[in-house]
């Protein structure tokens, strides 16, 4: 996940105002430098992403993986030595994934590698078998007269190019969640995609969620296809002939599960209401072992706060990590954990989610009080020799789960890093360990030690209060 | 396929003595010249290559894309206006492919991509479950005792590296023909290799033929895990608990099959009986569409073929482009071919197929009579200033399925491609079209464009006759 941001926004910074400057004791800064440099060389962060993707795996939210995964995180806090660790429940649709299999029919008949997209229902025993109608964009698919739509199976073509923020995942994640439903009110049988990843040359298709969130809704079979089989699609589709498919999937809703956000806190010495929030997603999509996404997350900040923890003693302030449930299917566990927590927002010192894998932090920028922005590129100033930038005109939305939290109120962050391969692996088989580069791994746990230790030390506040941060402009 | 070569036997080449030098015409050399260039900008191939991928797909010998592959052929041949168009049956036994699937059971529950091997039996319904035992070499299995082997699943764990010569490959393909028979004569309940395949970070798994092939034989199931599941699997046994996979593969010997060889050719003017041989396999493995192994092969045979048919008169002897059936499962079509035709070995003026890709072509060895040795330096001097460098010193084995000509006395050549990818996408689901770079496509029509159009221009033969070049050292 990563932000994408409206310039016009950004140096629109709304805080209640507060006379004095928030500041960062010299002892503090000292004792994060060496927090910093420790961390490069720490290897607990990947020792947990290891574990984690050995040990649980795939955990599509609400499989017995899921579970498999909350006991893990519980037992890995407690292992590290947190000195809370506790669950609260967050419920959502279950879906599953039992099969799934696509072929070409006519004009050439051949197997295409494709997976069934989240909340997509199952198509009928013996398959949907249906002619394509292909358009290139949403926008294309928008402007389309329902007749010729009605029966089909629509696709759509569109193809992510990599960049260092990930940018066009915006384009390719739209038609992803936007482009089922809006076949499906026109019409159509089934809905293929391109898979919204820019590994054009590997048949891993790219899983992730569609618009069908509510059971109720009328919902059609959609999958994406991996990158070599759209390409293939596409050439039998420049024929000329018309082309039928056919789609085999069996998945869908069946029910309802509650599963948990699992919670360990490094309590404050001082402070221990007032809590600097970080954190990843536990739930993976099921192809890959969610290595990048997110397991990467729940290791940064794990690591980050173990090596709090390990200090002489502990901070000011509590450091809480969240292993946000089911971020996959639609935020789920970002949104009762908001929910529940919206009314405590002020206790919420600084916060900053990790849902972006593991390659090196090179941008920073913050949505915080105007009297906290000189504590803020003082904090920059440490992370600058381990490669981070300041964008102090930029709002900072605190990340994917912890994005819920900004829009109530939280001071946050945004730590973005290096994605140019990201969108290779994301939600794909290809997700698993071998992706991480660990001194990769390693520097973003220093920018998470560095500046959760900061943000605990502090003298004073960074602005968290009830919609302080509203219109900031901050995506995520 | 490549050629490995013990260097002892470089320079043992045996030829019937003739007293002539073999010579080429000065007119013959222009007109390769021009053939040369002309190739290097046509895309005949490159249209074939995508004609066959596109329109037929995946074609494992024996599946209903056989046959459809088959007829591909014949019409494409006829198409490019070929004069002779023909085939000639080849039985083997039919092995089929219908499901796989894999997981570690404990201590870790997680599914495993697999994919199971040529020859290999099914497994019982609802799977087979035993414990892993781990060897790190085919030697080191073959040392076991066999109680540390009986009843359990095999796994071997050597990483093939990339290399320009695929070297690597000898020993991946060495585990997985000769791992399985070797585990079953143990008394293994089943065999698990990592995938015989360079691409360490991808979940496709390589898929290849086990040494099972009289269906008579004891056999046990056997497949191949991706690297990255190789990974995995290996990381769990390292936690040092005894390790359990279950393997679930629905595949086997269902009878027998006769497909054929597809045989096509530009009639020569003078010599019609005499041929120089070129081609690819039509076959592949199923889990991708064959673009590299072998449609390219194939392609560069027509390409070639096609430019030579393009010129005002046809050639003095004629061009034989044989598309050979069934060669993943253990060269059934070469060797129907060999058997066929070994009589007629001195008629084969001089013969090179290509089964490694189409990377550039870097270098080249012949196997000829040492009359023939200065028109092969003449050809050789045509390829040079497209990258092809000749070692006179080494032999030629014709390539994979012409090696069974070669073996009984056929003057060949060797023409290697850099294969430093090659091995990253054999056999898998990402051997598909994209893999295919269309200018280096063109240089391997070049280079077969020029040595067949020469070879059958030449004032003389190469040297094949019954067993001339036995003991030359040439592996294929």
């Amino acid at each position: 996940m990563r932000r994408l941001l409206p310039l016009a926004a950004a140096l629109f910074v709304v805080g209640t105002a507060h006379a004095a400057e928030t500041t960062l004791p010299a002892a503090a800064v000292k004792t994060a430098e060496q927090l910093r440099d420790r961390a490069l060389t720490d290897d607990t962060a990947y020792r947990v992403l290891d574990s984690l993707t050995t040990e649980v795996g795939p955990r599509l939210a609400g499989s017995p993986a899921d579970q498999r995964a909350r006991d893990w995180a519980v037992a890995k806090l407690k292992e590290l030595g947190f000195d809370k660790v506790y669950t609260e429940p967050v419920s959502y649709p279950l879906w599953q994934r039992r099969s799934e299999h696509g072929a070409i029919v006519a004009p050439f008949a051949q197997p295409l590698v494709l997976t069934a997209l989240g909340y997509s229902p199952g198509t009928p025993a013996g398959g949907l078998t249906a002619e394509v109608v292909k358009f290139d964009s949403l926008d294309a698919l928008k402007a389309a007269d329902p007749a010729q739509v009605k029966g089909k199976l629509v696709y759509i073509g569109f193809r992510m190019q990599r960049h260092k923020d990930g940018a066009d995942y915006r384009f390719g994640s739209a038609i992803r969640t936007m482009g089922p439903p809006l076949a499906a009110a026109k019409g159509a049988a089934g809905f293929l995609l391109r898979s919204a990843g820019t590994d054009a040359d590997s048949r891993t298709p790219h899983a992730g969620v569609t618009g069908f969130r509510d059971p109720r809704q009328p919902a059609i079979p959609a999958a994406a296809l991996s990158n070599p089989d759209a390409d293939q699609l596409e050439r039998v589709l420049a024929y000329g002939k018309p082309v039928t498919v056919r789609l085999d999937l069996d998945c869908g809703i069946v029910g309802e599960y509650t599963g948990a956000n699992v919670i360990g806190e490094i309590t404050g010495r001082k402070h221990p209401d007032q809590v600097v929030a970080i954190g990843g997603h536990l739930d993976s999509w099921d192809p890959g072992t969610g290595a990048i996404d997110d397991a990467a997350g729940v290791a940064i900040a794990m690591g980050a706060a173990k090596l709090i923890h390990d200090l002489p003693k502990r901070p000011d302030r509590t450091i809480r990590v969240i292993a946000f449930a089911n971020e996959e299917m639609g935020l789920w566990g970002a949104r009762a954990y908001a929910d529940k927590h919206a009314g405590e927002v002020g206790k919420f010192q600084l916060g900053s989610e990790s849902d972006f894998g593991a390659g090196p932090i090179w941008r920073m920028s913050a949505s915080v009080k105007p009297e906290a922005r000189g504590a803020i590129a003082q904090i920059a100033a440490l992370l600058a020799p381990i490669g981070v930038q300041y964008e102090p005109g930029q709002p900072g939305g605190g990340g994917s789960d912890l994005s819920q939290m900004h829009v109530r109120g939280m001071a946050a962050l945004s730590l973005t890093q290096d994605g140019t391969h990201y969108f290779d692996w994301h939600h794909t088989a290809n997700d698993t360990l071998d992706k991480i580069v660990p001194k990769e791994l390693a520097q973003n746990v220093a920018v998470y030690a560095t500046f959760a230790y900061l943000a605990a030390q502090a003298d004073g506040d960074f602005g968290s209060a009830p919609g302080a941060f509203t219109g900031d402009g901050a995506r995520e």
